[in-house]
């Protein structure tokens, strides 16, 4: 039995409520100019006084020395193995934009090109970034394509990006790229990597082929490349594991997309921003026990190397924490996805400080909500990211005792 | 291999002695109204000069946020995975009873009710808490039965309780309570929870109905109910991992009984009390070398809710520990079970803190010995439990290197 086998068999449902509030890339590291982290520059007080009270902790989203990507960061939060469960490209890509999808389906992300048809090379891998209205089009010329029992779908994502998705039996997703992921050279078909994906490289070739017919005449986008080929995964569902009802409160496509894969309903938001995400939390407080609500702008101004913008975001943040606590939610999570240190410009391994309140912790918490202070002075000291879940439900009062 | 095959490889006889102090529930979290654990609020300096010289941390018993039952408390403490290892509620009442088991065994406890034979329902489901000595005799109506081959023993444990023994060759456990948990409705019989068990059940249910039949004339025990059906645990005995000679001084039948299960010599005690424990360990001092001295009374007072009994218990296991230090144990190992914070009433997932001390800690321990400074202060941070044995092995010099 493993960690999340067990969960299920000791979870109750009751009427108690936990929010998850995900901080995209939210740990930092000592940033060399100012000698100090995001979390220790910045000013948030309603945090730090959440933290004093909370069980607090850092938490290893994958294991340590391990820099994740979106999909196992939050994963992990889920309560998944991010090891055993991988959501490739394609399909983190497809989840994105919130297509129902089958067991069956083998999906991947796809580039309209532009093909010099007498050279035979590649002159631009992104078709000039044709406006997204184009793209629907194309993909329309592309509907309706089959080999060989395999239903072929192509979803438009944005200017020259799509998903495309194969539907039929017994698809692999051992496949090398169909995109030289270069210029000047001419575009390649895919390869199976073992045996059991040699019929599905032929439908996929043959899909290109076709689709490339199709687009012949197209002045830009006459060439479709297809990468990063990945299965559906077959996750249990939140559901199912935590006997939660619950919703998912995210802006950015993959991220609803990501809590639409493990069963969360996604709510839709009025205004795309923090406070109307708070706004939706608020509407729909009565109907569900589990909120996941993303925060992307930590993480988008770590990437940036913004220390500035990252305090802001942030501080942006906190200020929305005492409207969260007159909703009186029996657990309250914040943590992040994978840490985004500015001085990185990108993903790392540091871990992420994490802080679980609820009136059952009886902990003592640090004076600060910060990654030094979380660890040294909180009760959790370091944990994998897998444990928020199983934390959280003991906090709030969701799982039976183990054994007797 | 795991950890367990692992030190089953490194482990060698020596004549270090190890004591291992379980105080039951030891755990504690922040009284809401002391603002203080109840290690904090007490006066406990005997144990805190011994952290000061110790490796301490804390443990989680089975996981973060996993609240244990006694069971799995224990075998994580001696160094088993108590996920691999579920010991099923009737196990543990029938290891407690301390009759011996053999792996064919299926266990269950029983209650003696009283059914009104004309409604055909129960109207007492504990007989009116007959005494022990009536329930003795009634044991002794229901001995002999056997049916198709499997042979049952049924043992009085106290008042209305009995426990019941299935020796037979592939019997099940995979069966539902035979035993409606309620009054005012009929008694019911097992039922096979997979195909593999449907024979079990049969003979269970034959064995219910000869045994109501046995009972039919009397006045307020007429009807038996068996529930927590569970197999005999195949545990690999702890002198073989740990090349251990090792003694279980506790009062408790439960606690005697698991010591039992891993192959302990479970000690007689004079006087049922902490002196009458420590008594017994001086006694037997020169006849093994690893002593489990089990100590309840920091878990009843926690299920109390009595913060100033808590910290009465604990105090008076401090007492004993000059006498303790006087008889040279080569490693003392202080820790518990599980948390019973007395904020709770009950059980907890909080982690347990530890001490283990020994000359070859060389280690510099917390202030004092509590949840919060074994965590900050100590240089074992957190560990599972199943890791104290490894470090107490260790040291004891009781484990090779591993690896040239």
């Amino acid at each position: 039995m493993n960690q999340q086998e067990l969960i299920r068999s000791l979870s109750i449902k009751t009427d108690t409520k936990i929010v998850m509030i995900v901080m995209d890339g939210l740990g930092g590291a000592i940033h060399p100019e100012k000698n100090l982290t995001e979390l220790e520059a910045s000013h948030h007080p309603n945090m730090d006084k959440l933290a004093k009270i909370s069980a607090c902790g850092v938490q290893d989203p994958v294991g340590p020395g391990i820099t994740p990507g979106s999909g196992p960061g939050h994963l992990g939060l889920f309560g998944y193995d991010p090891i055993k469960y991988l959501i490739g490209r394609g399909l983190l890509d497809t989840v994105g934009i919130e297509v129902p999808l089958t067991p069956k389906d083998l999906t991947a992300r796809g580039n309209f090109s532009t093909l010099d048809l007498g050279k035979g090379v590649l002159t631009d891998r992104r078709a000039g970034r044709i406006p997204t209205e184009e793209n629907e089009q194309l993909c329309k010329k592309l509907s309706g394509i089959k080999i060989n029992g395999t239903e072929i779908y192509v979803h438009p994502v944005k200017e020259h990006r799509v998903s495309v998705i194969f539907r039929g039996d017994n698809l692999s997703d051992s496949l090398t790229d169909a995109d030289p992921q270069k210029e000047g050279v001419a575009p390649i078909l895919t390869q199976a990597m073992e045996q059991k994906a040699e019929a599905t490289a032929k439908i996929v070739n043959q899909f290109l082929e076709e689709s490339r017919a199709r687009l012949k005449q197209e002045k830009k986008a006459n060439c479709l490349l297809l990468r990063g080929f990945s299965k559906m995964v077959n996750l249990p569902s939140f559901q199912e594991i935590y006997k939660l009802k619950s919703a998912a409160i995210a802006i950015y496509p993959m991220y609803r997309g990501l809590a639409q894969l493990v069963g969360m309903n996604v709510l839709k938001i009025k205004e795309n921003n923090l406070e109307g995400e708070f706004k939706t939390l608020k509407e729909n407080w009565n109907n569900f026990d589990f909120f996941f609500l993303h925060f992307k702008a930590t993480d988008s101004a770590g990437e940036d190397g913004s220390f500035d913008k990252k305090n802001a975001a942030i501080e942006e943040m906190d200020k929305n924490i005492p409207a969260l606590r007159e909703l009186d939610p029996d657990v309250i999570v914040i943590s992040g996805d994978h840490s985004t240190p500015t001085a990185f410009s990108a993903h790392s391994w540091h871990p992420v400080p994490t802080l679980i309140y609820s009136k059952r912790a009886l902990a003592r918490g640090p004076e600060r909500f910060t990654e030094y202070s979380c660890l040294k002075e909180g009760i959790l000291g370091k944990i994998s990211s897998q444990e928020i879940m199983t934390l959280s439900m003991a906090n709030a009062g969701k799982l039976l005792k183990y054994g007797a």
